[in-house]
Order: structure tokens, then C-alpha cells, then sequence
């Protein structure tokens, strides 16, 4: 993919520009603020930026774009709005660490890890640990803003209809995956497992909203929103963005207990030890006869599990048809996608690439 | 100050309109949600509205304004820019109270000390404090994105040029409040005083950026822009409203300090507990003699103070000049922000609510 190369490198300048500009125009803040500029910089580099792709590919199915040089008008649009989407999506991760309490992310330390690092490398008085979190909070916050700034510059120079449908799609992704968020951390704070429907429905709305809507259907519809898309067009992307984002998850969750800490970037069997009650869990769960399923609520969430506890849920979760099934729902939701990448309101030139995408995102080989 | 009044209420208007579109467009996220969504209303309920105030005023130096019935388009622009920085106060109050790991807000449970207590209440696993704060991030996260959408209502209805240099104060704002923020979060970790003039320039920075044009000066841009004030008159708004944020953040010192809680919410004396070291207590150190200083230095900031202890040190303080200093301090710089007020370029109609808001800011009495 020649083009999504290309696309990660413009985001990638795009970015360091915006970072560059900010960092000179708030030189009065002194230096200790640099530290917070230099997170930000660190934080911003890298990372699989296939919502950027799903931007250019929202765009893409209605009204052909390249990025040969000099840039467009369209292609300068489609960059700035998709590294806004990278530039929010790195503040939800800085913020969904401290939620986690994940101590790494990309195999470096989370936000809130590093500056409590910075917190004990200068001797610093009071926690270490609190200091973290109060900085990755601010942090977030701030990319949250500079997210905002990036995707107004792309509706600044889109006709106003246009830029004023990107931005209700741009609302409505961050209003959504924080709630989507909120009842992800709700769900662990329950004591028990719902009966297997209710948490299959529970499980299903969190995968929903947290994850499919937020990393593909939304990124789509700025796109084709910035292309003018009509709300047919629209309509075929979401029937394409919503399986492709759910397969995304799905593996995610199978990922998160077989591993492969490689691809995540995450330890493996992380859901386990956070008691994630996802598809895949809840599935294998109701397999489980009455004895064995006592056994298995016990350990799992538990706040500390060891190597042992960790490699019998594995393989009793392995031993059940739930990974077959989640396996099979996600061939399922892709072959759903293609068909709606084949639409004929999908402009030519984006369906092999949606294609692509669908694979790629449902195996995580990106 | 009737118009006042009124304003404050067209807002709470505006933003429960905005709330209940949202909990109407939100359902499908089901009963979890809700419990966001109720504590995002009780949060938006009340406060003092004064960023709310000068907004309208900003508009009012450059254009005339009034809120009768049915309301202008000037009005509604203006009150969907004053809701949008009230929304988006709420949410920097929020994320504020988890760094300060404040349990308190204008009398009652800080937000994430709400939600923590809801964990108690419905006998979840896991921690209620943890809880507390992420749910409180997360909440923080949904204001920041809501108060944008109504940003964005204000520039929809505003000339293209007038809009775009609203939005940028906007940015402004947002960007340097996480930093300010930031840079007050970092003070605190610092193990010792700086000598007295480096220790005042870092005292002034936190308070420039985290308060005093947070709290007035971008407001007063915001609304003057939005009515094409010229850059001549935002020239004299800054010089009105720098002041007037840094006798309003002074005024905030002496009450961290002295106390009143009736005014503040907070309990008095919490700025010792939490050893800030602001421009007063820069100041009444400077006065120590060594040893008292170094009896001082012990106990300010200290992880507990006993009543005594606290009492100690705003007698200490009290015994010093630094009150008067600074009370001389809040005088000039209102005497100031008057002289631009002042100033020709501003309206006739807006100079006395401009003086007056200064009054009511230095004295928080309102």
C-alpha cells in the first residue's frame, strides 16, 4: 500500500508542524512546559494510523484524491482532518491508560508513566504516581484541543456545508467513545456476570461505541462528509464501517487473551487480569458446567493473578467453541463489509482499498 | 445588575436545551449512560457565570447587545459562546478537583468524589476511588467536546472572518489553561522555595495563564470578536482584562489563605494544605527571619496539617505586609483595568458594567 505509506508520512509532518508552531507561540510559558511539549511530541510518533486511511478511504469512495506534490486543496483537507483524528486519538489513549492503569503502551511507558519517571528522576517531593496522572489528565487535554484545531483547519477550507457534516461526525465519534468509555469502566465494576444474553447485549454496546463506531464508521463519514458525499453514500459506509470496526475489536479481544503482545504492543493475556467481560469471554463462559464456571468467576478479575491462574483461564477458554465462534463472527462481519465496499455508490477507485482495509484491520496485520 | 441576571439565565436555558438533545440522541446507549449524563447536569447547574458575563461584555465594547425577547442573532451567538466557555469551565473544574484530589465544589461532592460515592452505593467491585477518577476524566472528556460543539453554534451563525477569530481566541484559551494548569501542577512538586524573585515570576506565570486570562481576558476576545471588534479594542480588552484576572486570582490567594468558604466552596486555609506557593506567601516568606522561615518551610505543604499548625501559618502570615502588599496589588490593577475601560475605543454602553464586573471580580462578590 504504496499510498498508505505515503498518507502516514504527510500526517506525520503535518503533525510535527503543528507541534513546531505551538511549541514557538507558547516559548512565554517557560521551560517547564516544554516537558509537556515534549510529551506530546513523543506521544505523537508512530502508532498504525489507520483512521487516517479511513479518512482518505471515506474521502476516496466519493471523489478521487491523490497526494502528488504540490498537494491539493483536497489532499491538504483530507490531511489536516485525519491528523486531527490521530492527534484525538492519542489524547483518548493517554487518557484510557490512566483509566487502565496501563503502565506501558507501543512497548514505552503510558503518558502518565513517563512523567512520573520525570517525576523521580528530578527528586521531585510528594507521589510520583500522582504527579502522573495529573499530567497525563492535562496532556490529554491538551491534544483534545489541538485535535479540534487540526479539524478545523480542514473545515476551514471546505466549502461550509461540507465542513459543518465533517464536524458533526467529529462530534459525535468524541462524544460517543467517552461514554462508550464510561460504560466499559462501568461494566468492570460490576460484581458478576449478567445471564449470557444480557451480557452478550452489554458486551456488544461497549464493542460498539468504545471501539467499531470510533475507529472506523466515524473516520469514514469525516471523510466522505469533507468529499460531499450524499447521505446514500454515507449510509453504505457506515454498512461497511460498523463489521469492519467490530471484527477490529473482536480480534482485539481474542488478542487480548491468547496475545500476541508483538502486534498489541500490550502483555498478552491483559483482558484476563482486567476481567474484561467480552464477546469472547461471555461466549466461552457459558459453556462452562455449573462446577468448573464457579471456579472460573473466582479467578477471573481477581486482582492479582498468577502465571498459573492466567494460563488455566487461557486454556480453559480454549478448551470451549468461543474462540471458533468470534473467529467465524469475524469472517462474518468482513465478508458483510466487502459487500457494502462493493456498492455501486462506492466510487471505483476505493473499493479494492476498503477491501484491503477490511482484511487488514479484521488480522491486526498493519 | 439585571442584564446580568437575565444572561445567567439564558444560559442555563441554553445549556439544558443543549443536555437534553443530547440525552434524547444518546439513548441508544442504554441506562449506563444516563448516569453520565445526570451528573453532567447536576454539574452545570449554577456557578457564578461571570465568564459567561464577560463574553457578553467583549461583544458589548464593540457592538450593542440586549437579550430582549425574541432574541437577535447577536444574542443567541453570544449566549451560545457564553455556554460554550461555562461548559467548558465545568470541565476544567472537574479534571481540576481529581488533580487537586479535591473532595469538595461549590459545596458539594466534587465530581469524582459523586461517582465514587454511586460505586459505594451500588456495591461494585474494585476501587471507588479509582472509579471516581476515571469516571471523572471521562466526564471532563465529554464537557471539553460538548463545549466546542457550542462554540462551534456561535461561529455557524457569525460572518466566516468574525467566527474563525472567535475560535482562535478559543484555542488560545483551551491550550494555555492545560499548561498553566501544568506548570501550577509542576510548582507544587518543586521540593523548595526559589529565591523570592524567581519563586514571584513562577508564581506570576501560574497565575497569568492558569487564571487570570483564562478567567477574563480570552472570555472578553471571544465576545469582541465575535462582534468584529477591531484589533485596536482587543488591544484595550487585554489591557482590561489581564488585570482584572490577576486581581481576581490575588483576591483567590488572599481566601486560600484566610479563608471565606462561604465564597470560595473550599474550605479556608486549603492553599497552605496544599503548600501553594503563591505570590502572598512568596511575599509574607520573604519577610521571615531565618529561623521562623525555617520552622515555616517545615510545616507549609506538609502532607497533614493539625489546626494548629494551620493556624500558625496564617498567623505568620498575617503578621508580615504581604496582605496589604497584595491588597495594594488588587487596587492598582483594578485602577487599571478602569483606565482601559475607559479607553475611547471601548462603547459607551459597555465602560460601567466593565468597572463594575472588575469591582466584583477583585472582591468576589458576587
Amino acid at each position: 500500500m504504496q499510498q498508505s505509506l505515503r498518507l502516514a508520512e504527510l500526517i506525520q509532518e503535518r503533525i510535527d508542524d503543528f507541534l513546531d508552531a505551538q511549541t514557538k507561540s507558547l516559548e512565554p510559558l517557560g521551560p517547564d512546559a516544554t516537558d509537556m511539549l515534549n510529551s506530546a511530541r513523543a506521544f505523537l510518533r508512530g502508532g498504525k494510523r489507520f483512521r487516517a486511511q479511513a479518512v482518505a478511504l471515506g474521502f476516496m469512495a466519493a471523489k478521487p484524491l491523490d497526494f502528488d506534490l504540490p498537494l491539493s486543496n483536497d489532499a491538504g483537507r483530507v490531511i489536516a482532518a485525519a491528523s486531527a483524528l490521530e492527534m484525538f486519538h492519542a489524547a483518548a489513549l493517554i487518557h484510557d491508560d490512566v483509566i487502565d492503569r496501563a503502565a506501558t503502551r507501543r512497548n514505552q511507558p503510558a503518558a502518565h508513566a513517563a512523567f512520573a519517571l520525570l517525576h523521580r528522576e528530578r527528586g521531585w517531593r510528594h507521589s510520583a504516581t500522582h504527579f502522573g496522572v495529573s499530567s497525563a489528565i492535562l496532556l490529554g487535554d491538551l491534544l483534545q484541543t489541538w485535535a479540534d484545531m487540526l479539524l478545523q483547519e480542514a473545515v476551514n477550507y471546505s466549502p461550509p456545508a461540507l465542513g459543518r457534516r465533517a464536524r458533526a461526525h467529529f462530534d459525535r465519534m468524541r462524544t460517543e467513545v467517552a461514554l462508550g468509555q464510561y460504560l466499559d469502566v462501568v461494566e468492570e465494576q460490576l460484581p458478576q456476570f449478567a445471564a449470557t444474553s444480557e451480557q452478550l447485549d452489554r458486551a456488544s454496546r461497549v464493542l460498539l461505541y468504545k471501539s467499531a463506531k470510533y475507529s472506523v464508521e466515524e473516520p469514514l463519514l469525516i471523510g466522505a462528509a469533507l468529499a460531499g458525499a450524499s447521505a446514500e453514500l454515507e449510509r453504505v459506509l457506515s454498512g461497511y464501517g460498523v463489521p469492519v470496526g467490530v471484527a477490529f475489536q473482536l480480534r482485539d479481544d481474542l488478542m487480548g487473551v491468547f496475545g500476541d503482545s508483538q502486534i498489541t504492543g500490550k502483555p498478552a493475556g491483559d483482558d484476563l487480569r482486567e476481567g474484561k467481560r467480552t464477546v469472547l469471554v461471555t461466549l466461552a463462559r457459558d459453556e462452562l458446567s455449573g462446577s468448573i464456571r464457579n471456579i472460573f468467576d473466582e479467578i477471573f478479575g481477581a486482582a492479582e493473578l498468577s502465571a498459573e491462574q492466567l494460563l488455566m483461564l487461557q486454556r480453559t477458554i480454549a478448551d470451549t467453541s468461543a474462540r471458533s465462534q468470534v473467529e467465524a463472527m469475524i469472517q462474518k462481519n468482513v465478508a458483510l463489509a466487502v459487500k457494502f465496499a462493493r456498492n455501486p455508490e462506492v466510487a471505483a477507485a476505493a473499493v479494492e482499498p476498503l477491501i484491503a482495509l477490511a482484511e487488514k484491520m479484521a488480522h491486526r496485520s498493519f
